[in-house]
Parts: C-alpha cells; sequence; structure tokens
C-alpha cells in the first residue's frame, strides 16, 4: 500500500459461525469499511471538503485523485501540488486526505458539483441534466486475442490478496494487451477500486490509459464504464453482468466491453473488433 | 410493478457470445439501469429535485418514497399527498418522480443536505460529520431459528424473477420470522432494493418493520445497516460478506446480522440472540 497502513485494509471479529446443526464461535476476519474525507485546496486558501466516500484504506493517495480526476477537479499530474493526510485532526485516523492543487481552484464552485455528485457515479447528482458525461471517445487501442481475453478472471482473481482473507472486496486490474496484469487495487466499493487505478495514474503523469484493459470482479454499471473513459481505456471486462446503461454509455465512448466473462466464456456486447475472435 | 412499465426493467440486446474457441452472435438480455430523478413538494411552490439515482425501473414511487425516508425528508404516511411522475417531461420516459407532502418542507434546506448525501448512503456526504446517522436502537424484534435462517437464501433465489432474465441484479426480502417471503425487491443498486421496500411500508403505513427479517443477496455495507435501522428491521442476512462498518453498525443500532449465508451456512456476527442455534 503507497498510504496508509496495510493492516487496516482487514478488520478482525469474533463470530457464531453455524455449519448445518453445529455453532462454533470462532475469529473472523471483515474487509475494512470506512468514511474518507476528500479535501481540495488550491495555492492560497484552506482545503475544503467535496466529498466522503465509503472505502478500504489502502491507496487513499490514488483514491482522493482518481475521484477529483473522475470528477473533473484535476485534469493532469501537472496541477498537483501535494497528495497528504490531514493533520489537524486524530492523525491515526487516516480518514481525511486533501489534494492541493498548484492552480487556483474555485472550491466552492466545484463542492456544489461534485458534492451534488458522489463516488458512485450518480446517485448524488440532483438533475438528470448533470448525469451527462463531459468525455471525449476513447482512442482505438489494441486489440486483444480471444485466449488473452478469457485469461484476465484467473490473473485478477490469483492476486486477490485481501479478497481471500475477507470475501468482501471489489477488485479492478489494470492489464496489458498481453494479458499481463500491472495494476491490481481492490475496494469495498468497486468504483473506488477504479478511482484508485486512475489516481495513480494521474499521479505517475501515464493516462490515458490508452493500450491498458480493465478487469472488475463483478457487475459492469454505468458508473465503472464513465470512469474507464475519462481514464481513456478501450477495453473492459467484467466478470458478472453489465446494465443496460453500461452498454449504452461504451457504445457512445467507443469501448469494447466483455461481461460474464469467466470460466472459458464472455459476452462482447460492444466494439467486438478490437477482439480477435476469428468472427467473420 | 405498481409503477413504470415491468418490461423496462429488461433490455434486449445483440453480443458476441465466446465459449472456448467458439463465437456466436446471439441476443441477450440485460439489466435495465436507467436514472430517476427525485423531486419533493410542500404544499405550495414548485416540486425540487433532491437527487439522482441510478436504479431499475419498477416500483419507481415506492424508491423515491424510501429514499426520502431513509433521508429522513419523511416521517410517516401520513406526511404523503401524492406520489407522480413528471408529466412536463417526456411522460414515456417515467425517469422523474414527484413526492408531494401535506406539511411544508424547505426543499431548499434538505436538497443541500440531501443532494450532499445520495442514495449510495454516504458517498456524497461532504464532511465527515455528516456521516452519523439520526436513528433510535431497533426494537427486540423476534427470534429466528436456525432453519428459518438457513432457509432463506434459497427462498429468495427461487424468487429472483428478474436475475433470471439478466443475472444483474441485487435482491432485497421481507421475510417473516418463520421463513415465509413477504416482499421482494430487485434493483441494480443494492441501496434502491431496500429503499424499495422501505417505501412500500411508509406507503402502507407498516413501518417499523420490527417484527421482520431482510435477506439481500449480495454483500453487506454500512449503508444497507442503516437504511435497515431507519426501517426498524432487527434482522438481517447476506448472501455475501459483511463490512467492517456493517457490523459496527448493527452493534450500534441492536441489530443482529448475519453473513455468508448460503449452503446451509452462516456467520452470526451481531446480537446472536435472536438465532436460536443452541448455542449456550
Amino acid at each position: 500500500m503507497n498510504s496508509g497502513p496495510a493492516r487496516r485494509a482487514v478488520t478482525n471479529v469474533r463470530v457464531h459461525a453455524i455449519a448445518g446443526d453445529q455453532v462454533v464461535e470462532r475469529p473472523d476476519r471483515l474487509v475494512t469499511e470506512e468514511p474518507m474525507e476528500i479535501r481540495v485546496q488550491g495555492p492560497s486558501g484552506p482545503a475544503a471538503p467535496v466529498a466522503v466516500t465509503m472505502r478500504t484504506p489502502g491507496h487513499d493517495f490514488e483514491l482522493a485523485v482518481g475521484f477529483c480526476r473522475t470528477e473533473g477537479l484535476v485534469r493532469t499530474s501537472d496541477e498537483l501540488a501535494e497528495v497528504r493526510y490531514c493533520v489537524d485532526l486524530n492523525e491515526q485516523e487516516y480518514n481525511v486526505v486533501t489534494v492541493a492543487l498548484r492552480r487556483p481552484v474555485d472550491v466552492e464552485a466545484h463542492r456544489r458539483v461534485v458534492a451534488a455528485s458522489s463516488s458512485c457515479g450518480i446517485c448524488g447528482k440532483t438533475t438528470l441534466d448533470e448525469v451527462a458525461v463531459d468525455c471525449a471517445p476513447v482512442d482505438d487501442g489494441p486489440t486483444v486475442s480471444r485466449e488473452t481475453l478469457l485469461s484476465l478472471p484467473d490473473t485478477l482473481r490469483a492476486a486477490q490478496a485481501v479478497f481471500d482473507a475477507t470475501g468482501g472486496l471489489h477488485a479492478a486490474g489494470l492489464f496489458t494487451p498481453d494479458g499481463e496484469l500491472e495494476m491490481l487495487r481492490e475496494d469495498v466499493g468497486r468504483h473506488n477500486a477504479v478511482d484508485k487505478l486512475v489516481g495513480n495514474g494521474v499521479m505517475n503523469g501515464r493516462l490515458p490509459f490508452s493500450d491498458r484493459v480493465l478487469m472488475v470482479s463483478g457487475r459492469l454499471s454505468f458508473e465503472i464504464v464513465q470512469k474507464a473513459a475519462v481514464a481513456g481505456i478501450p477495453v473492459i471486462g467484467a466478470v458478472s453482468a453489465p446494465s443496460s446503461l453500461a452498454v449504452a454509455a461504451a457504445e457512445r465512448f467507443g469501448q469494447t466491453i466483455v461481461g460474464f466473462l469467466r470460466d472459458g466464456r464472455g459476452n462482447i456486447y460492444t466494439n467486438p473488433e478490437r477482439i480477435t475472435t476469428g468472427v467473420a
């Protein structure tokens, strides 16, 4: 983990475990879910809160920066002056992260927008008009072979350390077109796992991810497709079902999405030309 | 469905289906995900938007009322004057629902709060202080036998019509203490499925659900526990893992939560005295 203590991703508890007619009290491990407040600050003036997201501790700075990027508060790494935990509060909490920018930012104006949206992408927006995303279509990007595509879920699953401990995590993996897992992020919120990947890309000046494939562990919603589009990701795989709006968004942004990608199968919903399947 | 055309819960598309080295183009069905704007209106004055949630069409009025209840905008059915689709817009969209109240409501003041939160429970809130829930502990409620508890997942799953078609839905079921499924709601957002149950309770004057058990299809997050607490539900089962904050919230509200409830097993995380397991 590059920020925050890694051990906090897992919380130890005791449970009464039922198995048929047996009941035993034993220790168990839960995925940690804690609120994190994201603040943004310009070169002058105080840091202002823009959102609180429920997240799994770890890669908190990436999450804060990725959230700011997918919400349009930050565009490039050049704009970042510093990312830090708040020291005004009880520092041991590590639950307030400030993104300091080199350029002036009208935090109040942004706050109205961002607070009205949420890291859940949509749910907090207050009018239908705010749902529209200001986002260009992705580049053509790579092609991915069917064999590589079918290998992604096993690679992702094998790398999920926290899931193994708790069973309670979403995962997002950034893959090369050859199926190599380049970066994995886990979180109790699937949008956060993607924001962490995006934040890493911003902090390292690597966006757009035009030559990468995103693989997510669960279902594919509109918000994930949207966040991937902001990061320029052209191909998205998901272990489970996409929603209707995920497919519509992928069509709009020119992305290829593959759902139900598991057990040697997968359904290509949009732009199948990026998958070399042998289809005529 | 009591509101909105039922067929819209499923969207038909065509896919390229990969199975090993076979690829066939065939029809597929997706769970519908569409934004719904919720507006609130007092006895005088215009309706004002308070939130947009991504939801699966169906039971839209319940969703709107349940959202207002879990956000504190509505307390009882007596306060409801009318719930309606907006007729100013293209009526066929059915994506704007107005909750009209009998009492004056300072929509702007509420909007500031509600817009800053979201139907995702937490993610849009702008400061950590806003995360705290104003909610009393639940009643002692019923006891549930181990056998009944273990039967809930199969009963829930058997009733999931839209899931069968799409594989893309979260489900929330309201059960009697004897394991009878009283009400099932499905949605692409798990918080929405619970809000629909709560909204039904408000509209029928049935809250609190002190003698009921909530069973959800996926993981158990803080927001679900919080919404159940607002509805007075004392026992919650989930097919998959709870988060650390879900367990902490259940302790605070006096609820019993059981996770990994499937295949004749389950882990009781809090208040095991409501489950008659034979544990000494």
